[in-house]
């Protein structure tokens, strides 16, 4: 394809970065070559490296532009003048759909973390926990305020991170319902889980 | 160890089983090798085909004991004379206790089942999708008759089985509530999201 210009550069890194998305996931980032990705996006492997430096800065880009949004909505959400349960709604509802809508990436972040290297990998590895803790502190203040039921917060975080995980299944599955209504019989049944 | 006699084959075999699902949860099942499980029993390789045939073997013999275990438990509590959202409650506790007590097995079973071959995959296969449909009816049945919410039967199945298989990390966490807990915030917050 010859040079880029730098107005294209943009969006072809971002074509590289999402077709990377979906063979990692494909694959596993263990298995997925460069030659593997070059194929998909229609280029000769040597012409990748005009955009990225190897297969692991790609994981690293993933995991942590993803991280950048989980961590953008988790603020603006704590933030907002609102019920604890409705902070909570908010947020499952944009797990769910992030899961639903950007599937490839997020699943590649959820999975395939483990593959980064130092410092990253740590770096990553710490803002997860400090991403769950966050989640289980705006449950015990609904706890605390008698919104929400007495339970062990963090088992609570792990049922909610775990059930929208399984939407896997339903990207997977061949009759499914439609994403909106996935959405709703989830946040009925887990949201309606929590409350007092 | 020499030639085994009879009375003691069962329990060696059972040993066996239990150090195969231990390896196969620990290495996955591709990677474990029969001689990594040899030198966990503790003896010579050759002399595990005593009692197993193949590797393959054992985790046909670890899926269809698992199977067995749980196709037997949703029919007992199928033919309770009692509510469907009391039926759903004893099948969700039985489902977080093998993941609390027997979670080498059951992880196993969960996870790996997609290596056993033909016919033992399909029937496998078919065996795991009835089961959820058994699970969804028995949901079905308590909205029909008002005691649980109206929703997605097969998605509140998604969320109750990925949450307990969540479970697992749990076991990996160091600072872990104990197993009653989570057990008792579980079915706190996932009955009683089901509950009208």
């Amino acid at each position: 394809m010859g040079r880029i210009k730098t107005s294209e550069n943009f969006s072809r890194k971002n074509i590289i970065l999402n077709k990377a998305a979906a063979l990692f996931k494909e694959k596993g980032y263990q298995a997925a070559s460069m030659r593997d990705l070059a194929e998909i996006v229609g280029v000769e492997a040597a012409s990748l490296y005009n955009h990225i430096k190897s297969k692991n800065d790609l994981l690293n880009e993933i995991c942590f532009k993803v991280a950048n949004k989980y961590n953008q909505k988790l603020s603006n959400i704590e933030a907002e003048n609102s019920t604890c349960l409705s902070k909570i709604e908010s947020l499952l509802r944009f797990h769910i759909q992030e899961m639903v809508e950007n599937f490839e990436e997020v699943f590649v972040s959820d999975r395939e973390w483990k593959h980064l290297t130092e410092p990253y990998l740590t770096n990553f590895q710490t803002q997860r926990k400090t991403y769950r803790k966050r989640f289980a502190a705006m449950i015990d203040a609904g706890i605390k305020n008698k919104e929400i039921k007495k339970i062990d917060s963090t088992t609570a975080v792990l049922i909610m991170l775990h059930a929208i995980s399984g939407i896997e299944s339903w990207h997977r599955s061949k009759q499914k319902i439609s994403g909106k209504a996935l959405e709703e019989s989830m946040i009925t049944i887990l949201v309606g889980g929590l409350k007092k």
